[in-house]
């Protein structure tokens, strides 16, 4: 039934690693289908060069397996959480991405220093702390979505305007309109990631980028008056 | 009627994420006709896995399409005021490679600290202070030519002798006599880039190279008396 | 006779290029044959594109050649002390690779910074001294071996629970129940040394990852209750 | 005449943008030929892709063309200096790889800090320090082969021992008994400048290797009682 989900969440799998994003099996995508309220996941543990269509997991805002012989992502409460508060969100992407994992267990946001991350996002990644023990011990991949949910209505966020976090400790998640778009955040994520860490150590202490400039970039790709693209 | 002027500028353009200098769409190479006062240039937010050389748009020093059913690219203002000014060179490059940028970022000159560096100009590699938010909110892609062009002046350059500068914050631009030379000095940059990274981090306060060695392998390769190649 | 045994250790020791984690013939892996008390490993100093299943050689747990023309590798009776005092562990790998190399040359133990590292140990990566000077002029690789099994005494591990270790000044050697895990942790290993250089360079002095954080990721991947993977 | 030169010489040079050693045209390799006291080199700035074997050019110890219509590497001189005094080395290879290079630039000698080193040489990588101007304005490629020769007397080193020099504030030089040695020396050299880099800016002031070590595992792989390899 859901085969056009499977296969776009398949192909957004195998991404990752020809994005240099994954190493074996650190890291998932999935697709979600509002009209049905389920969504398609990589199964859990799954090597990405023996993945196949068919091993793709749909499952319910409950995490309920709709269809699917496979045990889905471990992170698969953390998709469905997300996919349940944030309605205009299509696909999301977990990855254990070098820079931005390295980034995570120093548990900094990644500070907006120029304009790539400017065209992108107009704060610092935000970086979210570590949930507590309790938490931990309790439903900690459903927690781990609420950490996200939390930590953005702390800081004022939107996930149609900041389609990225740190979780502290951890690693990123991204997500997008579509799952396209959220793999392509990943990549733009561990790149902004990089250049940050190399800026930082090159010049510690390196100034933030200034307010008119964030505006530019940002107002260059997204809103009424971009006029980045065709 | 510029097929060639489009194909060069086609291939120039497929050299850069083949040298590793692009994410995604973050670049754009473009070559100058000076008879007719026109350039060719990449087109904006196409990938270059699927881009196509007529997709190539043809632009006028003011900016105007000639030729061309896309839209060029957002920086297209920017190349435009270099050709304008700068009568000997053929092509520009921008890209946001990675240790370039980060320096960008870092708002710092790159120091000359070897021949590597000294092979290709005498002098650090200008990195232009960020414009004032005045001429950003203004007419920004055109700003950031003269953005060139006035820290060229200030710091008494010639765009014959150095083929390549920062802009703050932002990322890196080089040019040429043609669109070849462009892209091999965008490689030459971040090369030079990665490696003075390398030494100032292995020893901060790291003592500039000598004007006896710059001297001599500047020429080397440059004027008169060069001997370097056939 | 050890014909799929020395394929298998073949083909082990051919995934160490592939995963980037030797240079040259910088690495060796080995499988065991518990049954027969021998073990499989690379010949000595023989390039990876020229190594033959056939060149692979079979030694005892007393270092003596039972199958094969070729030297054996220099570090074979490393392995063999192991084999002898580990009995659950299947293959071994010693490579190298870059950061885990970088990280023994500094003499320290890789901190648990983040979830990456504790999905496959609790515990900071050990790092083992340096051994005597009197011990290093004796039986050499031996001794090495018997450096390991000291080490994880004195800290009071076990090699089921932490399958790497980093040898001072040297290099790493991992293991597992299989030699395609001892393959897999080389590479989880020079990731997660790599990911910790970032973080600590970026942040001198980052707290280790909690108790709570620790003990939840390993268990998802291990014991009783793990519900990571099919 | 020198039909098998060349082709040896062609073999070497091609290695080095495979081995990641060289962009664009950084880089040169050369074979001696002893019986009749000349060398076969790259032409200078002949791009790898399009070098073919009958483009290197063959060279008397007196820097005469012998053989070949190119003009040769801007370097020769410097391997005629080190060919004509030192008389058991086979071929000569000199990089800009980065690693190497930021060591150069830094004007440091590489510490040897871990057996990966000590494999191959039980000393530091010397670094020789930049020639006095007047020697820069006069035959600097015949002074940059002195430069090296007066280093090694100085630090009373032999070739045969210690196969690799940094050019303060320029580049590598390496060579070997063979061309295929001094590429292999290339290599090893880049990779234990990118450890020493890692573990130097890991932990600043890190201790070198103790004596022991050094010299068993470089007698592991020379002299008399050497066990390495078939």
């Amino acid at each position: 039934m859901y085969q056009d989900l499977k296969q776009a969440c398949y192909e957004a799998n195998m991404q990752l690693p020809k994005l240099g994003l994954v190493l074996f099996t650190f890291g998932n995508a999935s697709v979600v289908d509002r009209q049905n309220r389920v969504f398609a996941i990589k199964p859990s543990g799954v090597p990405y060069e023996t993945l196949r269509p068919e091993d793709i997991v749909i499952v319910d805002f409950a995490n309920k397996i709709v269809e699917g012989t496979k045990r889905p992502s471990s992170d698969t409460k953390t998709h469905a959480v997300l996919y349940a508060h944030w309605e205009h969100i299509g696909g999301i992407v977990h990855t254990h991405s070098t820079y931005a994992t390295a980034w995570a267990q120093a548990q900094l946001d990644i500070p907006i220093l120029g304009t790539t991350h400017a065209d992108h996002l107009t704060v610092d990644v935000p970086c979210a702390p570590p949930m507590s023990d309790q938490l931990i011990q309790g439903d900690y991949e459903h927690q781990t979505g609420w950490q996200i949910l939390n930590e953005f209505q702390r800081r004022g966020l939107t996930p149609e305007e900041v389609e990225m976090v740190l979780i502290g400790n951890h690693a990123p998640f991204t997500w997008g309109k579509t799952v396209d778009k959220a793999v392509y955040n990943s990549a733009v994520l561990e790149e902004i990631a990089r250049m940050a860490y190399l800026s930082c150590t090159l010049r510690p202490g390196v100034p933030r980028l200034k307010d008119a400039l964030i505006r530019k970039h940002y107002e260059r790709k997204h809103g009424a008056g971009s006029y980045y693209g065709q």
